[in-house]
Protein backbone atom coordinates (compact mmCIF):
# COMPACT_ATOMS: atom_id res chain seq x y z
CA UNK A 1 0.00 0.00 0.00
CA UNK A 2 1.51 3.67 -0.99
CA UNK A 3 2.54 5.30 2.43
CA UNK A 4 0.44 8.55 1.52
CA UNK A 5 -2.78 6.63 1.26
CA UNK A 6 -1.96 4.82 4.50
CA UNK A 7 -1.74 7.66 6.49
CA UNK A 8 -4.65 9.81 4.92
CA UNK A 9 -6.94 6.91 4.88
CA UNK A 10 -6.23 4.94 8.29
CA UNK A 11 -9.74 4.66 10.08
CA UNK A 12 -10.63 3.42 12.98
CA UNK A 13 -11.62 -0.42 13.12
CA UNK A 14 -13.45 -1.83 16.26
CA UNK A 15 -15.36 -4.67 14.83
CA UNK A 16 -13.67 -7.45 14.03
CA UNK A 17 -13.65 -10.68 12.90
CA UNK A 18 -13.10 -14.26 15.07
CA UNK A 19 -9.42 -14.33 12.75
CA UNK A 20 -6.42 -15.01 14.70
CA UNK A 21 -3.79 -12.73 13.88
CA UNK A 22 -0.70 -14.66 12.28
CA UNK A 23 2.28 -14.44 14.95
CA UNK A 24 4.44 -13.02 11.78
CA UNK A 25 2.22 -10.08 11.26
CA UNK A 26 1.83 -9.16 14.70
CA UNK A 27 5.69 -8.95 14.82
CA UNK A 28 6.10 -6.90 12.20
CA UNK A 29 3.52 -4.31 14.05
CA UNK A 30 5.21 -4.70 17.18
CA UNK A 31 8.52 -4.14 14.90
CA UNK A 32 7.03 -0.75 13.14
CA UNK A 33 6.72 0.00 17.16
CA UNK A 34 10.25 -0.63 18.19
CA UNK A 35 11.51 1.45 15.23
CA UNK A 36 9.63 4.46 15.76
CA UNK A 37 11.20 7.92 17.34
CA UNK A 38 11.20 9.17 20.32
CA UNK A 39 12.35 12.10 22.38
CA UNK A 40 16.29 11.78 22.62
CA UNK A 41 15.91 8.28 21.34
CA UNK A 42 14.71 7.50 24.94
CA UNK A 43 12.18 4.70 24.11
CA UNK A 44 10.50 5.10 27.43
CA UNK A 45 7.89 2.22 26.18
CA UNK A 46 6.60 -1.04 27.38
CA UNK A 47 4.58 -2.68 24.85
CA UNK A 48 1.95 -5.76 26.39
CA UNK A 49 0.19 -7.86 23.77
CA UNK A 50 -2.98 -9.40 25.24
CA UNK A 51 -4.49 -12.18 23.06
CA UNK A 52 -5.67 -14.66 25.83
CA UNK A 53 -9.86 -14.12 25.70
CA UNK A 54 -9.84 -13.81 29.70
CA UNK A 55 -7.03 -11.80 30.02
CA UNK A 56 -9.14 -9.80 27.37
CA UNK A 57 -11.86 -9.76 29.21
CA UNK A 58 -10.00 -8.85 32.56
CA UNK A 59 -8.20 -6.11 31.22
CA UNK A 60 -11.83 -4.68 28.80
CA UNK A 61 -13.17 -4.06 32.52
CA UNK A 62 -10.58 -0.98 32.49
CA UNK A 63 -11.26 0.54 29.54
CA UNK A 64 -14.13 3.06 27.91
CA UNK A 65 -14.88 0.58 25.20
CA UNK A 66 -15.07 -3.02 26.71
CA UNK A 67 -16.76 -4.35 23.79
CA UNK A 68 -13.03 -3.29 21.35
CA UNK A 69 -11.30 -5.28 23.86
CA UNK A 70 -13.61 -8.37 23.89
CA UNK A 71 -14.05 -8.84 20.23
CA UNK A 72 -10.58 -8.36 19.20
CA UNK A 73 -7.72 -10.78 18.45
CA UNK A 74 -5.06 -9.06 19.67
CA UNK A 75 -4.86 -5.78 22.31
CA UNK A 76 -1.22 -3.65 22.64
CA UNK A 77 -1.40 -2.11 25.60
CA UNK A 78 1.38 0.88 25.33
CA UNK A 79 3.20 2.02 28.78
CA UNK A 80 5.22 4.70 29.19
CA UNK A 81 7.22 6.07 31.95
CA UNK A 82 5.40 10.03 32.75
CA UNK A 83 2.70 12.56 31.17
CA UNK A 84 5.35 14.14 29.05
CA UNK A 85 5.72 10.31 27.06
CA UNK A 86 2.42 10.56 25.76
CA UNK A 87 3.68 12.37 22.86
CA UNK A 88 5.77 9.73 22.32
CA UNK A 89 3.03 6.77 22.34
CA UNK A 90 1.04 8.77 20.21
CA UNK A 91 3.61 8.09 17.68
CA UNK A 92 4.63 4.57 18.27
CA UNK A 93 0.82 3.57 18.25
CA UNK A 94 0.01 5.62 15.29
CA UNK A 95 2.99 3.83 13.66
CA UNK A 96 1.60 0.51 14.94
CA UNK A 97 -1.63 1.44 13.50
CA UNK A 98 -0.42 2.59 9.90
CA UNK A 99 2.11 -0.61 9.64
CA UNK A 100 -1.52 -2.96 10.77
CA UNK A 101 -3.37 -1.12 8.51
CA UNK A 102 -0.77 -1.76 5.68
CA UNK A 103 -0.90 -5.75 6.28
CA UNK A 104 -4.95 -5.60 6.38
CA UNK A 105 -5.07 -5.57 9.95
CA UNK A 106 -7.59 -3.17 11.40
CA UNK A 107 -6.76 -1.07 14.84
CA UNK A 108 -8.63 1.43 17.38
CA UNK A 109 -6.34 3.30 20.12
CA UNK A 110 -8.86 2.78 23.82
CA UNK A 111 -8.32 4.80 26.96
CA UNK A 112 -8.54 3.36 30.59
CA UNK A 113 -10.84 5.05 32.59
CA UNK A 114 -8.71 4.24 35.39
CA UNK A 115 -4.71 3.64 34.34
CA UNK A 116 -3.35 2.70 37.64
CA UNK A 117 -5.75 -0.62 38.01
CA UNK A 118 -5.28 -1.10 34.60
CA UNK A 119 -1.14 -1.26 34.66
CA UNK A 120 -1.68 -3.14 37.96
CA UNK A 121 -3.67 -5.31 36.43
CA UNK A 122 -0.87 -6.66 34.05
CA UNK A 123 1.97 -5.98 36.56
CA UNK A 124 3.40 -2.79 35.58
CA UNK A 125 4.98 -1.04 37.49
CA UNK A 126 3.13 1.64 39.41
CA UNK A 127 3.12 5.16 38.35
CA UNK A 128 3.63 4.27 34.47
CA UNK A 129 1.17 5.86 32.53
CA UNK A 130 -1.60 3.54 30.11
CA UNK A 131 -2.26 6.13 27.55
CA UNK A 132 -4.02 3.78 25.08
CA UNK A 133 -4.34 -0.06 24.32
CA UNK A 134 -4.67 -0.87 20.76
CA UNK A 135 -7.14 -3.12 19.78
CA UNK A 136 -6.67 -5.11 16.74
CA UNK A 137 -8.24 -7.76 14.02
CA UNK A 138 -9.26 -7.99 10.56
CA UNK A 139 -12.06 -5.45 10.05
CA UNK A 140 -15.97 -7.33 10.28
CA UNK A 141 -18.19 -6.85 7.20
CA UNK A 142 -19.06 -3.17 7.19
CA UNK A 143 -16.42 -2.03 9.13
CA UNK A 144 -13.83 0.14 7.23
CA UNK A 145 -11.02 -1.36 5.85
CA UNK A 146 -7.92 -0.70 3.69
CA UNK A 147 -8.36 -0.35 -0.01
CA UNK A 148 -4.78 0.06 -1.49
CA UNK A 149 -6.44 1.38 -5.10
CA UNK A 150 -7.93 4.07 -3.67
CA UNK A 151 -7.36 7.89 -4.72
CA UNK A 152 -5.81 9.73 -1.25
CA UNK A 153 -7.86 13.36 -2.91
CA UNK A 154 -10.97 11.48 -2.74
CA UNK A 155 -10.47 10.10 0.79
CA UNK A 156 -9.52 13.36 2.19
CA UNK A 157 -12.49 14.54 0.61
CA UNK A 158 -14.89 12.49 2.46
CA UNK A 159 -13.39 12.24 5.92
CA UNK A 160 -15.47 13.77 8.62
CA UNK A 161 -12.94 16.45 9.93
CA UNK A 162 -13.07 19.94 10.58
CA UNK A 163 -12.32 21.98 7.21
CA UNK A 164 -8.00 22.35 6.91
CA UNK A 165 -8.84 26.93 6.57
CA UNK A 166 -9.86 25.65 10.09
CA UNK A 167 -6.97 24.09 11.41
CA UNK A 168 -4.30 26.08 9.92
CA UNK A 169 -3.08 28.59 10.98
CA UNK A 170 -0.12 30.74 8.96
CA UNK A 171 2.99 32.21 11.17
CA UNK A 172 0.60 33.39 13.77
CA UNK A 173 -2.23 31.67 15.71
CA UNK A 174 -5.77 33.55 14.47
CA UNK A 175 -9.60 33.15 16.90
CA UNK A 176 -12.25 31.95 14.87
CA UNK A 177 -14.26 34.45 13.80
CA UNK A 178 -17.29 33.55 15.57
CA UNK A 179 -15.34 33.46 19.44
CA UNK B 1 6.48 4.69 -1.81
CA UNK B 2 5.80 1.47 0.39
CA UNK B 3 3.85 2.06 3.44
CA UNK B 4 5.28 -0.64 5.94
CA UNK B 5 8.83 0.30 4.52
CA UNK B 6 8.01 4.39 5.69
CA UNK B 7 6.92 3.50 8.74
CA UNK B 8 9.91 1.37 9.27
CA UNK B 9 12.45 3.45 7.55
CA UNK B 10 11.44 7.05 9.05
CA UNK B 11 14.50 8.97 10.99
CA UNK B 12 14.71 12.28 12.27
CA UNK B 13 16.08 14.36 9.90
CA UNK B 14 17.85 17.65 11.68
CA UNK B 15 19.82 19.16 8.29
CA UNK B 16 18.15 20.34 5.66
CA UNK B 17 18.91 22.08 1.97
CA UNK B 18 17.77 26.14 1.81
CA UNK B 19 15.45 24.90 -1.19
CA UNK B 20 11.96 26.16 0.04
CA UNK B 21 8.66 22.86 0.14
CA UNK B 22 6.44 23.82 -2.59
CA UNK B 23 2.86 24.74 -1.37
CA UNK B 24 1.63 21.71 -2.95
CA UNK B 25 3.48 19.53 -0.80
CA UNK B 26 2.84 21.38 2.06
CA UNK B 27 -0.51 21.24 1.94
CA UNK B 28 0.05 17.43 1.10
CA UNK B 29 1.75 17.25 4.88
CA UNK B 30 -1.28 19.46 6.57
CA UNK B 31 -3.72 17.08 4.92
CA UNK B 32 -2.36 14.15 6.56
CA UNK B 33 -2.19 15.64 9.81
CA UNK B 34 -5.90 17.01 9.71
CA UNK B 35 -7.34 13.51 8.48
CA UNK B 36 -5.68 11.92 11.70
CA UNK B 37 -7.88 9.82 13.98
CA UNK B 38 -8.34 11.64 17.75
CA UNK B 39 -10.02 10.52 21.04
CA UNK B 40 -13.74 10.67 20.31
CA UNK B 41 -12.80 12.75 16.43
CA UNK B 42 -12.70 15.83 19.09
CA UNK B 43 -9.61 17.07 16.86
CA UNK B 44 -8.14 19.06 20.05
CA UNK B 45 -5.46 20.65 17.58
CA UNK B 46 -4.21 23.48 15.78
CA UNK B 47 -1.60 23.75 13.21
CA UNK B 48 1.03 27.09 13.18
CA UNK B 49 2.89 27.07 10.19
CA UNK B 50 5.55 28.87 10.34
CA UNK B 51 7.98 29.88 7.22
CA UNK B 52 9.14 33.82 7.77
CA UNK B 53 12.91 34.00 8.23
CA UNK B 54 12.60 36.64 11.22
CA UNK B 55 9.29 34.62 12.64
CA UNK B 56 11.51 31.25 12.67
CA UNK B 57 14.41 32.51 14.86
CA UNK B 58 11.81 34.14 17.10
CA UNK B 59 10.63 30.99 17.73
CA UNK B 60 13.96 29.11 18.02
CA UNK B 61 14.76 30.98 21.07
CA UNK B 62 11.93 28.52 23.04
CA UNK B 63 13.12 25.24 21.25
CA UNK B 64 15.52 22.91 22.89
CA UNK B 65 17.43 22.57 19.39
CA UNK B 66 17.56 26.39 18.04
CA UNK B 67 19.19 25.25 15.41
CA UNK B 68 16.41 22.89 13.72
CA UNK B 69 14.09 25.42 13.78
CA UNK B 70 16.76 28.42 12.13
CA UNK B 71 17.16 26.19 9.73
CA UNK B 72 14.69 24.15 8.56
CA UNK B 73 12.04 25.44 5.71
CA UNK B 74 8.83 25.03 7.41
CA UNK B 75 7.70 24.88 10.87
CA UNK B 76 4.41 23.41 11.81
CA UNK B 77 3.33 23.88 15.92
CA UNK B 78 1.29 21.53 16.86
CA UNK B 79 -1.06 23.20 19.57
CA UNK B 80 -3.52 21.32 21.87
CA UNK B 81 -6.16 22.06 24.53
CA UNK B 82 -4.80 19.68 27.37
CA UNK B 83 -2.38 17.58 29.19
CA UNK B 84 -4.19 14.08 27.74
CA UNK B 85 -4.75 15.20 23.96
CA UNK B 86 -0.47 14.85 23.80
CA UNK B 87 -1.01 11.53 22.86
CA UNK B 88 -3.40 12.79 19.51
CA UNK B 89 -0.52 14.75 19.51
CA UNK B 90 2.10 12.75 19.02
CA UNK B 91 -0.29 11.08 16.19
CA UNK B 92 -0.78 13.88 14.11
CA UNK B 93 2.77 14.51 14.48
CA UNK B 94 3.75 10.65 13.52
CA UNK B 95 1.20 11.15 10.57
CA UNK B 96 2.46 14.91 9.19
CA UNK B 97 6.07 13.14 9.16
CA UNK B 98 5.42 9.72 7.50
CA UNK B 99 3.47 12.08 4.61
CA UNK B 100 6.79 14.21 4.50
CA UNK B 101 9.03 11.09 4.66
CA UNK B 102 7.15 9.52 1.39
CA UNK B 103 7.04 13.33 -0.47
CA UNK B 104 10.96 13.26 -0.20
CA UNK B 105 10.65 15.42 2.98
CA UNK B 106 13.17 15.19 6.37
CA UNK B 107 11.39 16.17 9.77
CA UNK B 108 12.11 16.24 13.69
CA UNK B 109 9.67 16.37 16.42
CA UNK B 110 11.34 19.46 18.86
CA UNK B 111 10.34 20.25 22.07
CA UNK B 112 9.60 23.83 23.24
CA UNK B 113 11.56 25.04 26.42
CA UNK B 114 8.72 27.08 27.78
CA UNK B 115 5.47 26.19 26.17
CA UNK B 116 3.29 29.37 27.48
CA UNK B 117 6.24 31.49 25.93
CA UNK B 118 5.99 29.58 22.74
CA UNK B 119 2.48 29.78 22.74
CA UNK B 120 2.10 33.45 23.50
CA UNK B 121 4.73 34.26 20.84
CA UNK B 122 2.26 32.59 18.62
CA UNK B 123 -0.92 34.10 19.84
CA UNK B 124 -1.85 31.11 20.90
CA UNK B 125 -4.89 31.01 23.67
CA UNK B 126 -3.15 30.57 27.38
CA UNK B 127 -3.37 27.05 28.54
CA UNK B 128 -3.11 25.73 25.37
CA UNK B 129 -0.28 22.97 25.23
CA UNK B 130 2.55 22.58 22.62
CA UNK B 131 4.00 19.32 22.31
CA UNK B 132 5.94 19.62 19.68
CA UNK B 133 7.23 21.69 16.76
CA UNK B 134 7.95 19.49 13.92
CA UNK B 135 11.55 20.77 11.40
CA UNK B 136 10.77 20.50 7.54
CA UNK B 137 12.99 20.52 4.55
CA UNK B 138 14.66 18.64 1.97
CA UNK B 139 17.48 16.55 3.75
CA UNK B 140 21.20 18.11 2.73
CA UNK B 141 23.85 15.83 2.06
CA UNK B 142 24.49 13.53 4.70
CA UNK B 143 21.29 13.78 6.68
CA UNK B 144 18.92 10.46 6.52
CA UNK B 145 16.89 10.58 4.08
CA UNK B 146 13.93 8.45 2.36
CA UNK B 147 15.20 5.37 0.20
CA UNK B 148 11.80 3.84 -1.67
CA UNK B 149 14.07 0.90 -2.91
CA UNK B 150 14.88 -0.20 0.80
CA UNK B 151 14.17 -3.75 2.15
CA UNK B 152 12.68 -3.01 5.25
CA UNK B 153 13.87 -6.15 7.10
CA UNK B 154 17.33 -4.60 6.68
CA UNK B 155 16.21 -1.47 7.92
CA UNK B 156 14.81 -3.28 11.13
CA UNK B 157 17.72 -4.95 11.69
CA UNK B 158 20.31 -1.75 11.38
CA UNK B 159 17.96 0.82 13.55
CA UNK B 160 19.79 1.97 17.04
CA UNK B 161 16.78 0.99 19.03
CA UNK B 162 16.26 -1.78 21.86
CA UNK B 163 16.02 -5.41 20.90
CA UNK B 164 12.15 -6.33 20.53
CA UNK B 165 12.38 -8.80 23.36
CA UNK B 166 13.51 -5.91 25.33
CA UNK B 167 9.85 -3.60 25.12
CA UNK B 168 7.79 -6.50 24.13
CA UNK B 169 5.99 -8.57 26.87
CA UNK B 170 3.32 -11.20 26.36
CA UNK B 171 0.12 -11.22 28.56
CA UNK B 172 2.11 -9.93 31.37
CA UNK B 173 4.44 -7.42 32.43
CA UNK B 174 7.42 -8.93 32.99
CA UNK B 175 10.52 -7.01 34.63
CA UNK B 176 14.16 -6.93 33.31
CA UNK B 177 15.90 -9.88 34.77
CA UNK B 178 18.79 -7.22 36.27
CA UNK B 179 16.36 -5.19 38.04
Amino acid sequence: MDAYLAVVSKREVRQYTTEPIPEATLTRILQAGRATGSSRNRQPWAFVVVTDKSHLAALSRHAYSPGNLTGCAAAVVVAVEGDRDRFDAGRVAQNMMLAAWALGIGSCPNGFTDEGAAGAALGLPAGMRLPTVLTLGRPAPGAPRPRPGADPERVLGRVKRKPLEAVVHREQYRPPASA
